[in-house]
């Protein structure tokens, strides 16, 4: 790997103007210029359809984007006249991607040589084909450096489309070129749970089908679909979210121990984990869309009563999925995996229930339940941990009390950095641990592939519930 | 066992003008009247050597000792006019002890029947036999109802002399009958030490001696000998506290599961665990005795410049003991006990270090220690749990950082009871549990008499220190 704190840098984004450029990609690109994390130079080179889409467009979007009480306006306006840049990609034709070779030849001349060149599509899943193929028809998936392709979520619809896109990107690129992002994987809680696994034995000792009972993840949203109704229609809760982010959480929960930090390390175990999937029946999931409902005191509609949703669209904005791992640690532990718009409350946590006490000691002090020890970690709102344990209430009468042993990370710590700003620092540096392997979207597409598009049946849940109450079944099944 | 709160029940002190009563054992009874634990009425008999010791003169005594913010004067008056009677025992003979058998019936006669009779010696250690055989000779040890001994430490200053006075005791009283007071066992957290164990299957499942590497157990005062020098100047820290206090808490974290919570099962499992103590060489002893130093920028005198000490007095005011339990839970964990005077700082704690991972995965990332997890239990100042744990602190570079879960106990409950509030509640309802058994006695001063006067040299440590510098070596060896 080759590191941009060492080497100039060029950063290239498709879709500069668009809205992931704009509140995620810029800012963090700034905030790494800011920390020095890109000493060397990174030159950010915009490309957009647009026809007049020059340095002045590009500069005028940047400063508009990077909006940071702490940084005064005018280091802002000195680092994007110096090292923004905008082109127009046009249609997209060969000679556009040829008049592109030779304005980063140009830009080299300029500010280069650039070590590493890192080419984001932050372009609709349509538009990642024409350009990935653009790139490498002319030349420019190769450098004298390295090249780096970002490419977002969704990676294909299906495990068809997700096979077609890999092996158009494999045309062009090596696997060791690609960057898949996952932002999930660039929270810090997600980069905690390796620590948090593989640094404190006490853990690792009990993290297996002897000691845990069951493992849910959830990432529930109170917000509906918000405007991405067109995307949101082909997608529903499986795609936009099972497939990708609580996959991705499942493997870090699931997998082995790896035999080093190496990101080849990390993602063999996680891709290991994923195919000892044992096939998800429909019966083992239950899909859901929100009616109109109650959320914080307001009336909220149904997804149905949403703009740009088809008045009787059968998307599902709702998934729970019960699942097995079958090996030697997880044989026989349910993992079930839960996402929804419009429910209760946004939490998104892993929940790692332990085995209870074969003995409850207490009974004749205590009727009723046996506690289990329960760890909480908790990616949102606040990302922190939580252990569940039994404490004896003080005085009479005798009474043994569920509490939590708790750690916040924003309390230890101030600053938490954002997902992308972590994420685009490692596709400077060339690390891939975060980023998500071809082989990791293929079989994640394989387990869910067989529940898509009408062979699961849709269950209506009102705004601000639980979801379906099937869902519940599903858990305590 | 015959519950207090069913019947009413008279609780007699011996040495009730004294210290212990005063600061004690009287505020505790009227927290437990308050309460209501008491409801079927409770009548308390205060016994002293004063000749005209009546029911005047206890009732004062009552009154300046039960200064309750939350209790009108008056409802206090009401409770001790109506309930407390003195009486004198004069020299202790046979007629003194034949006028408290008529008072008691007496008392009987007008408040009764008791269920329970309570028999609390608060005396000095050296009038305990003639109390015991003075209420044994007048058939005192029997009555129609339940009737129960309370002592307090020491028992004994020794193997034989503890011998001497378990067997003094069982002349006159069965085991059943008698309560022997170490005050740390009234404590919330000691108390909860077994739900902790027993209803947390993730903590006791690495209770052993795969999973731990060592246990410390550390009792550590900032005071000095503070006027108790008369006492203390034949006691020592490893009779104070050693034999006592640390050994309770060593049983209660190194015992085997009991059957039940029944005070006999959870006795003999603490019998056990100190039987499989190995014999303690003196080489695995650390004493100590302060010298002047400061604490907290004061200075303070040395041990033997107290008042009351001899100017070349051998007492041991901190010990230090490495001990091993062989048996298959614990064979090859070392035990620490630890405990002192003018200490840094006052800390009671029970520290439990786990084993390390196996390998330190993120050495490529951060030189340095391997952490282990340690789970601290804390007595004193406040009580509750930490558990030390590795995370990866947020940004760049990568750091692992050791951060506590947290809980403690004062936060998440109120009002923590006195521990003579628990104690004497649990000796008016028969319930034997939190109390040391006679055969528990025997076996800690079997374990430390070989330790005892002169067996190990006493080294001198500044107040204010850790104690020692040769105890920090025993830690670590």
């Amino acid at each position: 790997m080759t590191d941009a704190a060492a080497t100039a840098s060029l950063f290239v984004i498709f879709g500069a103007s668009g809205d992931l450029s704009r509140r995620k990609i810029l800012p963090a690109l700034h905030q790494l210029h800011v920390n020095g994390s890109t000493a060397a130079g990174c030159v950010v080179l915009g490309l957009s359809r647009k026809p007049d889409f020059d340095d002045a467009a590009f500069r005028a979007i940047g400063k508009r984007a990077i909006i940071d009480e702490s940084a005064p306006a005018a280091d802002i306006d000195a680092w994007t006249d110096t090292q923004f840049h905008g082109q127009s990609i046009g249609d997209g034709t060969s000679e556009d991607y040829v008049a592109l070779r030779v304005r980063i030849a140009a830009l080299e001349t300029a500010h280069g040589p650039f070590g590493v060149r890192v080419f984001y599509v932050a372009l609709p899943p349509e538009s990642f084909p024409a350009a990935i193929a653009g790139l490498g028809n002319v030349g420019l998936a190769v450098s004298e450096g390295e090249t780096r392709l970002v490419i977002e979520k969704p990676f294909g619809h299906d495990l068809p489309s997700s096979r077609e896109l890999n092996a158009l990107v494999h045309t062009h690129f090596g696997e060791e070129q690609v960057y898949r992002i996952d932002h999930y994987l660039g929270k810090e809680t997600v980069q905690n749970m390796m620590v948090f696994r593989f640094a404190n034995a006490m853990f690792e000792n009990l993290w297996n089908r002897n000691h845990i009972e069951s493992v849910q993840i959830t990432v529930a949203e109170e917000l509906g679909v918000e405007g991405r109704a067109e995307y949101y229609e082909h997608a529903g809760a499986l795609r936009d979210m099972v497939q990708s982010h609580l996959t991705q959480l499942l493997a870090l929960v699931a997998m082995e121990v790896p035999g080093s930090m190496d990101a080849a390390a990390i993602r063999s175990e996680k891709i290991k984990a994923l195919r000892a999937i044992a096939p998800i029946a429909p019966s083992d999931a239950v899909l859901g869309q929100y009616a109109a409902g109650r959320i914080d005191d307001e009336d909220v509609p149904g997804y149905c009563q949403e703009a740009g949703v088809a008045a009787d669209s059968r998307t599902e904005t709702f998934a729970a999925i019960r699942l097995h791992i079958e090996n030697w640690r997880w044989q026989g532990v349910p993992f079930l995996l839960r996402t929804g718009k419009r429910l209760e409350k946004r939490v998104t946590e892993i929940e790692v229930k332990f085995r209870r006490a074969p003995v409850w000691m207490f009974r004749e002090m205590q009727q009723g339940e046996l506690h289990r020890n329960t760890l909480v970690m908790t990616l949102q709102p606040n990302e922190g941990f939580s252990l569940y344990f039994d404490v004896k209430a003080p005085g009479e009468p005798f009474r043994v009390q569920r509490m939590p042993l708790h750690f916040d990370y924003a309390e230890a710590f101030t600053v938490i950095p954002e997902a992308y700003q972590t994420l685009l620092l490692d596709v400077l540096r060339g690390d891939q641990t975060l980023f998500v392997h071809a082989d990791e979207v293929e079989v994640a597409w394989t387990l869910f592939t067989p529940l898509l598009d009408g062979a699961v049946g849709v269950l209506p849940y009102p705004a601000g519930s639980e979801g379906p109450t099937e869902a519940a079944e599903l858990s305590s099944r």
